[in-house]
């Protein structure tokens, strides 16, 4: 259920009910202008993956910066995002069962809504809603590039798919989705290099198969904040799927050499609710507050304050030596191990800047899982 | 922000959209009446935790089954469940900061509110709190009782906070908050009988002190699903806490010995949206739909399938040898690792029964964290 907002635009960030979900507007507004001066000089356009911000006021922000669509994984995602103005929305994932189908050809009058699959029974389905809508779909093949999770090979298979696609009346080939999760979060540039290599290749051949087979392929979408300059680079790549870029987290900071110079700036705000023995104190903050899937937060600008340990509604941090422990009261940002889910938390983005509260943002598709 | 249910009442749970938070409502009405049957010759009173299921609905059927009241963790919880009909809560968790302390006393109006406190600045600001609302406000000393976290010392540290709230002219010294988290999840009996034992002692004999200058202490409270039996046989606690025992979960499951034959009650419903590969499927419910800081959930009576990885919005099954994989579209109960952070996922529990949803509840405190 939509909780209150925790603070109001004009006051002082500390005195912002906790925990609370941070946006420094500063560092955000780098990074979207970062990757758009990033993307400039190459063939790839930006589709922001809204899994990240769930929010058509980001979504607003990265379009003004030239992104021309946005990605969604679920249903609910694209309702919110297109209720909400955004025009053009592809589902960067496959969705199952005639009633969620229904939701998505339900939004086709008021935004190009395109959608992914990876087996003929899909595009039968898809076909079916389509029809029954009276609308007809743009449709994406997800191939494997190497992730191991959804999408049929590449080559031949992915292929056979486009052509079910091309002949359904209903339906419209328009691409190849082939983005590389899992190497994302590989901590090595040439770990990261390989893969993408890989990935490229395989989605290189299937386009030239699909020539062959007199099927054009407008988008061939992918690539995270861990490897875009890479898919982007390729010359293979039509669009980029980064997300986290705008945010930022504790496991992307990991990663060696970073793709750009983007900022951290999202936090979750803090506060010292107890602190009853030397060297330790409790935060407010927990796992439900922060995304503890990629690790645990790090506190921000106090490398001698380390949060060792999360449960539900707590937070422990131990002090390094020498160092003076936060007090009762005190407020810290933590820097979340995983932007996304942590979002996924709150109803509200607390936009600051200058110490101040500038702007409150609804977390408008948070919770939209179906 | 509030999503659309998933489901509506009569439809099959094979109709309902997912990712979607399923209560087996005959497991979850054995849950209630098993715990009032297990408590009712004892001394001790049931104040289940709603940090677990964050409604006012299921607060309700608690207290027709003799429950005195409600534990939260949040004023944001605490609110919502005043607002919902619920008339005696316990803050079992210290509150900082003068917004949320106005925030909770604010509702004494309505309900009967206590808190706890751990350090004699808490005090003073709960005094100052309450002297502004023209309120007498309830307070628990809270005690470290063994699991390290918040907490005083037992014994004399906790005896003069007990007199520093005795003497607050808008504060009621009403008892102890004796909670050990960490020994609900010791697997072995006697490891958790070990750890209450020690906490019932500290509880003891602070309370024996507090005669001895003078204070009674009507609450002790204390206990979760994991050793609530040994508390309530202590004969020191008067108030058991505990929250999970309605729905339960794979991490209490894995107890040795289990405190009573509590039924798993909570789910959630996926679908198979993928199946690229034989002896594998992918489900369209990752950690942004299960909590997995507790483990990995299960596949609800089907041992043949391991939900073996979460990402975002998908989850890797792999199917045993022998076993049939499942097919698109099939839809699979999972129980979650850990409920509570489940439960603060979703808008909408759907409660089902003889394969049909009897009702949609509202997860009214969802993302009450502040």
């Amino acid at each position: 259920m939509l909780q209150s907002p925790p603070a109001a635009p004009g006051i002082r960030e500390d005195e912002i009910d906790t925990p609370a979900l941070l946006i420094d507007l500063d560092a955000f507004e780098h990074n979207l202008d970062h990757m758009a001066a990033l993307l400039a000089p190459t063939r790839a356009r930006l589709r922001p993956h809204a899994k990240t911000h769930k929010s058509p006021v980001i979504a607003a922000l990265q379009a003004s910066r030239g992104a021309v669509g946005q990605c969604v994984q679920k249903v609910g995602e694209a309702e919110v995002l297109a209720w909400g103005g955004v025009r053009d929305i592809l589902v960067s994932n496959e969705v199952v069962g005639a009633r969620k189908l229904a939701r998505l050809t339900a939004l086709a009058p008021i935004a190009e809504v395109r959608i992914c699959v990876d087996c003929a029974a899909q595009v039968a389905a898809v076909e079916d809603a389509a029809r029954a809508a009276g609308q007809r779909l743009g449709v994406l093949v997800e191939i494997d590039v190497g992730a191991g999770r959804c999408g049929v090979a590449a080559g031949p298979e992915a292929v056979a798919l486009a052509q079910a696609i091309a002949a359904s009346p209903h339906l419209r080939f328009d691409g190849l989705q082939a983005y590389h999760g899992s190497a994302q979060h590989l901590r090595q540039p040439e770990e990261r290099a390989a893969a993408i290599g890989e990935a490229a290749d395989r989605a290189r051949r299937t386009v030239e198969q699909l020539r062959q087979v007199g099927l054009d392929c407008p988008i061939v979408g992918g690539g995270g904040t861990g490897t875009f300059p890479l898919e982007a680079a390729s010359g293979i790549y039509t669009e980029i799927q980064a997300g986290s870029y705008c945010f930022m987290d504790a496991d992307y900071a990991r990663n060696q050499a970073p793709a750009g110079p983007f900022r951290q700036a999202l936090f979750v705000l803090a506060t010292v609710m107890s602190a009853p023995r030397p060297g330790t104190a409790v935060l407010d903050a927990g796992h439900k507050a922060v995304a503890v899937d990629s690790g645990l937060p790090l506190v921000w600008q106090r490398p001698d304050l380390h949060y060792v340990s999360a449960s539900d509604e707590h937070g422990a941090l131990t002090v390094g030596p020498g160092a003076a422990a936060p007090k009762l009261g005190e407020k810290v940002r933590l820097v979340p191990g995983h932007c996304d889910p942590t979002v996924d938390r709150y109803d509200w983005y607390v936009g600051v800047r200058g110490g101040r509260v500038e702007c409150l943002w609804p977390v408008a598709a948070r919770g939209a899982m179906a």
